[in-house]
């Protein structure tokens, strides 16, 4: 038998893992992997952290646990892979199976025949069309090529004041890292909030608020039109929709789009990114394709959605190997999961975010539920604000997100794998979370969230969004009750018209102050008193009364 | 209409939350809350930590989040709730709905008629009968009598040494607490292993190997005979089947049992525990029983099971607040899921441990898979050790069981929540996890963990136990093979008989070295090399190849 010929398009993530995952299922084949970059096999998601000094040098991205560099020499020797770096593929011939290579370098061209192709050609940056981004002093950062010139033009030049353009999540862990370099940070979003595929408008406010809180200047709602040179041709500042912004440097962090032209050149099905079947093969059966340049399926949508990520390149590449080898493992999606750290808080989302339940018809409800990630009365305890989405008519949970300063990537992962298998709120209330004071409350902040979901769907808990309840501040008509103890009004006031202080403990005994000809909105720091009070004025005849989602502690007033 | 009557019996967990829920379900309710003790609504599993002062005060155990202490007068005032405090239920009429109480003081009788009654009698730690257990010095540690009792003792004797009886979570946690005063602590447990219900044999050995390290001491195997007094009646010693072990006082953590006693009297179903349906009704549709006193159905044994734990305990309050009320919620069972720390190490588990999926006929797979926590190139990552109980013919996960300074609490939930739906090694290796890399690598251990479950039902990895390993050093028909690099090699060494050294880099390459004739054991710290040298192996012909379990990182040599 001919030995099995596997020719692998790009180095990064999904190929590397690919190739090796090949060799592993079929020792015999023969391996090529195709790199046009200048580096192999390297953490992206690390760039960040490396323009920031957190991680201190390049070739900690690209090394094995035992602090091997994933070099070409290293996939050979230790993988019996073929690796040609500075080589791109420029064009695929299906009739013949041979993928036309060319030198970077050089310009020398070769083809290579091929039985299963891999497709992992990644993402650019894209560059919005703005006069002046070919000046000095504007970066991208994707690759190592970009972080590198970034670091080397951060040494050489007098640098206070950046600017990132794309309030996204690289730019704005890009922008902490700048801001390691003592440098003043103005992100410029296009959109009216940050993060806006991560977060629903309301808790990115919150995050906002944190980020401003940390010296990152932010102006969302703006649009650059023009980058401003100075006479050397350096950045010296941008031009909005609102107004000059100076600054000698600007990242641009717009987003990233699949590089797909080598598979639309060949023919294959291609919309946002290439498409491919459960098993990770495109339009050709022959040609697999995985990583940041297909789309994948969302699991709650049933849609096609662009979520670019390494971990997902990673199950690609493992799938991928398998298969082309003669495998037939399926890959069933993603939700859409993303996470990321900004100095001291975290902001993640899983599943659908609010606005696209909507819009796929869902009756949508919405559960705000704030709490410290450990037992109440353990010492280093911290906040975290849990936002759940789910269909008032099946229970079911549509999507999660939360932020905060304390450990979100737990019930993240909690409401990740709920979602995967479609758990109600009851089923993830009931969830038996592992419990320990110093690693969450004895009702965890996920099925606290998921019991305030079944309270509003049974019709006990009537909630006001943020919003709504920041709205009616100067409104004649509508009371608002303060539920709080003496000491804790003292660090946060709410500038209402009409307010009243009555202590939760005091509410029963006193509820004969409150008007009952007004709409009464009732508050605390956390919402689990105002949840109570709301019960408790009900019960007492108040028709109209409603409580803060997730009380006043994390909300801008 | 009569006004609905609740009597709850219990007032630590189950029965506040229950006596809560009723109110927010029912506000017209008379809900009464019987307690014998002295204190109430108090965060019991938080006893260790004010023992060893990371918790300040008692108060801070049964205090709100907005620092209100749950006293009676607290339920009254907020909630309209009646609590009974030092009152004991000693009968229940159910001909006629009655409960009788008794004063604990006064040994005044009264009787309560209630509509629903609620058993939320909790649990007592047991005493095992051995002699000396009444001298003074020894003591529990399961209510805040206890723990201010032995804090006493603490600061009023000169003590030295103490000895813990039984190495279980309990046991354990509390040894830290003593260990926070300065005092040398001796853990004797009878069975052959620390923390016998958490974690299996080479689990525990790992964790004790760190406990060790910690400067306790460990003595599994060994049953105290009697406890030894001096002439004032206070402890100086314990007896064992292997010798006397001097110490000033003793803690016995030797489990604990449901309070069933009143059920019993009543005529209620009792087995282990009190016997309920779904819906938390004991065998008397009017009688509810939750928390410590009750049996709760195991979700994937579908076995009867007693994990008394506060989280539980909670979720059953609510259910049971809920159906005393009118409501029809189901409890869906557990997955005797346990997590703790102790020191800088954390150890949990859910699900089946590997001898009780024997014990009822799966054929059983185990991945152990070490690694980071956060993405290899990040500071401050910590190593978790991971295992996963898998069935060989559905590749379903059946339990899993985690330990180390790495985060284990995300990746334990993770996998509570994955076979709580009954979910495949293949789903959860396709999870979309959130990455980041502050919070897991690409591939996170879970992942890891999940495939090489598959590698392991698919043939294609042959893992061996880390017992068999060890016993297999002095073999002269087994040869050792070192994949580590020389660096590596200075850390730990192995004394087997037959070595080689060949870096698994070089392996390809020097194989002409490795005897045919010769059972081959390939091993590196995290067996990620390990795996692929065997397969390498296997491809060049050499049949009788296997990598050890998780590599050599964790394991006591």
């Amino acid at each position: 038998m001919e030995q099995l010929k596997i020719v692998v398009i790009g180095g990064v993530a999904a190929g590397p893992k690919a190739a090796a995952r090949a060799k592993r299922c079929h020792p015999n084949a023969q391996v090529t992997i195709i790199e046009k970059g200048e580096w192999l096999s390297y953490g992206g998601c690390g760039l960040p952290y490396f323009l920031g000094a957190t991680v201190k040098e390049l070739k900690d991205l690209m090394a094995t646990s035992w602090e091997a560099v994933r070099t070409p020499e290293f996939f050979k020797k230790a993988k019996d892979i073929d690796v040609l770096m500075g080589w791109e593929a420029v064009k695929i011939d299906r009739d013949n199976k041979r993928v036309e290579i060319k030198n970077v370098n050089t310009g020398e061209t070769q083809e290579l025949p091929y039985d299963k192709l891999v497709l992992a050609t990644g993402a650019e940056p894209n560059t919005p069309p703005i006069e002046g981004v070919d000046a000095a002093g504007v970066f991208h950062l994707k690759n190592p090529r970009h972080t590198l010139d970034m670091k080397e033009y951060l040494l050489n030049n007098d640098i206070t004041n950046a600017i990132v353009i794309g309030g996204g999540l690289i730019g704005i862990e890009t922008s902490e890292a700048i801001a390691n370099w003592g440098i003043d940070v103005t992100i410029i979003e296009m959109q009216d909030q940050v993060l806006p595929f991560l977060l629903d408008k309301e808790l990115a406010s919150a995050f906002a608020a944190y980020l401003e809180q940390e010296d990152l200047n932010i102006i969302t709602g703006t649009k650059v039109q023009k980058i401003i040179k100075n006479q050397k041709g350096q950045v010296k500042g941008v031009e909005t929709d609102k107004g000059i912004i100076e600054g000698e440097m600007v990242l641009i962090s717009a987003g990233v789009r699949p590089n797909i032209a080598l598979a639309e050149q060949a023919g294959l099905n291609v919309e946002k990114g290439i498409i491919v079947n459960e098993f990770l093969q495109t339009s050709d059966p022959d040609i697999y394709a995985g990583g940041d340049c297909v789309v994948c399926e969302h699991k709650v949508s049933e849609q096609k959605v662009y979520v670019p990520l390494g971990s997902t390149a990673n199950k690609h590449g493992r799938i991928i190997g398998t298969n082309v080898t003669g495998g037939n493992e399926q890959f069933p999606g993603v939700l859409g999961t993303s996470i990321v750290k900004v100095f001291d808080w975290n902001a993640g989302r899983t599943g659908l975010s609010e606005a696209e339940a909507k819009q796929l018809g869902y009756d949508v409800v919405t559960a705000f539920v704030p709490g410290p990630d450990k037992a109440h009365f353990f010492p280093g305890k911290k906040l975290i604000l849990t936002k759940l989405i789910a269909d008032r008519e099946t229970g079911k949970i549509l999507g999660a997100q939360l932020i905060g300063p304390g450990d979100i990537a737990r019930r993240l992962d909690i409401m990740v794998t709920a979602i995967t298998f479609g758990a109600t709120a009851h089923q993830v209330a009931n969830l038996d979370l592992a419990y320990a004071p110093p690693f969450s409350p004895a009702m965890d902040n996920i099925i606290n969230a998921a019991n305030v979901i079944k309270n509003i769907i049974d019709g006990k808990a009537k909630n006001m969004g943020y919003k709504e309840f920041k709205s009616k501040l100067d409104d004649d008509n509508v009371i608002y009750i303060d539920l709080r103890t003496e000491e804790e009004r003292k660090a946060k006031s709410l500038p209402a018209k009409n307010i009243l202080h009555i202590p939760y403990e005091e509410l029963r005994a006193r509820s004969t102050e409150i008007p009952r000809d007004k709409e009464i909105i009732v508050f605390c720091i956390l919402s689990t008193r105002a949840f109570e009070a709301q019960l408790i004025l009900n019960h007492l005849g108040f028709k109209n009364v409603k409580f803060v989602d997730a009380g006043i502690q994390f909300w801008p007033l």
